[in-house]
């Protein structure tokens, strides 16, 4: 089959071999996939995977021994835990200390025309969803982990640092949720898109305001001393950027004001597929182009550009 | 009056002016006092106070404008809010922006003969409550702040880094409440003595396994770091130490494994001054020696000692 693959570094390939059924895991292929911030940081070789990256993605199940699944249209939760853990009896596959991850961890993933996934990872897709939409799922996921994680009255005073994929998509969840979110950016484009959507938008991004929630997707250390500067007092901070990794950092003013600081990666895929299909959200406005997988590596270029918010990947 | 000052070192004075009582604000004789580790930072002038350091303390009320506490014996809430802001009207007066704190910012403390609170920041104390045991009710309300800010329940690992004061009366505090920590620390004496209250201790600091909840009370930079490997998955840290200032950190571990952490600092007086009462904590084991005032500057010697937990001042 066609894939993109990272060895040291990033190159299609037109003879990877297909992926095979086996016990409870399936095979899907993949209809639309979509590119983030994590695959960018593959290709760079900033992570330690090998492989085929890609973990969003909707497709349609094409070899199974699941007499339920076969056939269907499915997005897939990416953490494929052990089965066995205290963390996986709780349903939190996600936190498994042994998990492979899509694409991110030992496991191949959605860049190619087919990938393979537990059965119990996948979930089937309303007809009425396009693929356009349910290419989103697990970005949305990993939003509305927000909520999963913190009740938060609809009246609070919400900040999100950061306008690229997924600050606009963190965004777009607390509005399609009640919220009315501001967004703060340096990418005049990207923020007209999402006041266009109604969303608050604001290029000072030394703001002066003092914000109930602070929510971080720089994807730069910066944003979270940035964060803790302009929390209001028992405030919270949600930390959705891994990259501030190392960062030079005056936590007094984290005890001293009581701040909370939420750390939060990925979602359940019900909470995100529920909002998609009942048209809270339609993040479609946020794609900029659609690439066949053939030319797949001019698409992580074109992912790359800060001006784009969502490039999207079409196995011929 | 007598009473310790700290203005370029700290000295001990004979002639420090009397407070007086002014509207809204009574004069304290001070009973006793205790000794922590912000006075000590105030004493090496790490902090920017001038004046009389101190803010733990039972003291009884000799001139006051309000009836009702003339003569009471009395402990104080250190923060004295504006009284009119959107914290203060929320009963947040502890983190008022413009508010001074006894011994800590813009108004003299405990370590004299007599100091001034606001009335509304006293607290009458049943006659039953020994002076030795009301003034830990502020570092008590501290540790208990934690129940405040989290539900918690009964069954989680909690661990406690630290073998200081804080992180004693934190031990002592989650054991009151029918929570079973353990406390790491370094020091073999103090460890035996929370071991004699029936306290979980271990002297190994590079714990291997993972817990629920991480108390971070060491006071320096390094136990945060520490507090995030011990962790488990979508566990919570609780940091205490203020000493985290500008630390080397990787935070990519606190999104990964969505770590919650929740800055604590100080809390209300009612719920400690009820276990007090209840006699479900008794600091009194924590108490090394009670020095009087004219003998402050060995007293603050004394506190500085890391084999010792408490050292209370008692003016003649």
């Amino acid at each position: 089959m066609q894939a993109l693959v990272f060895e040291n570094q990033l190159e299609l390939r037109g003879d990877y071999p297909d992926p095979l059924a086996v016990h409870g895991e399936s095979v899907v292929r993949v209809a639309l996939a979509g590119i983030c911030g994590t695959d960018l940081e593959i290709a760079r070789g900033y992570m330690s995977f090998k492989g085929i990256p890609g973990h969003e993605f909707v497709g349609r199940v094409v070899e199974t021994h699941n007499a339920e699944l076969r056939g269907k249209r499915v997005v897939g939760e990416i953490n494929a835990g052990c089965g066995t853990c205290r963390e996986c009896e709780h349903g939190m596959a996600r936190h498994c200390a042994t998990r492979t991850v899509l694409g991110i961890v030992g496991r191949n993933g959605a860049f190619a025309d087919y990938l393979r996934l537990p059965d119990r990872n996948l979930i089937a897709v309303p007809d009425s969803l396009p693929d356009e939409m349910a290419v989103f799922v697990e970005p949305i996921a990993a939003a509305y982990e927000i909520f999963e994680q913190l009740s938060l009255d609809r009246d609070k005073s919400i900040v999100i640092l950061g306008d690229g994929r997924l600050g606009a998509l963190v965004a777009m969840a607390f509005k399609a949720e009640g919220y009315e979110p501001l967004v703060a950016g340096h990418h005049r484009d990207k923020l007209e898109r999402l006041g266009e959507l109604q969303i608050k938008i604001t290029e000072e991004f030394a703001l002066n305001g003092k914000f109930d929630v602070v929510v971080d997707c720089t994807g730069q250390g910066v944003g979270f001393q940035r964060a803790i500067d302009i929390v209001k007092p028992r405030g919270t901070i949600v930390l959705k950027s891994t990259a501030a990794a190392g960062a030079q950092l005056n936590l007094a003013p984290v005890v001293i004001n009581e701040i909370t600081v939420q750390g939060s990666r990925c979602g359940r895929f019900a909470p995100a597929l529920e909002a998609l299909v009942a048209g809270r959200i339609d993040p479609r406005p946020l794609i900029d182009r659609t690439f066949t997988l053939s030319d797949g590596l001019r698409a992580i270029e074109a992912a790359a550009e800060p001006f784009h918010f969502k490039i999207l990947l079409k196995p011929s």
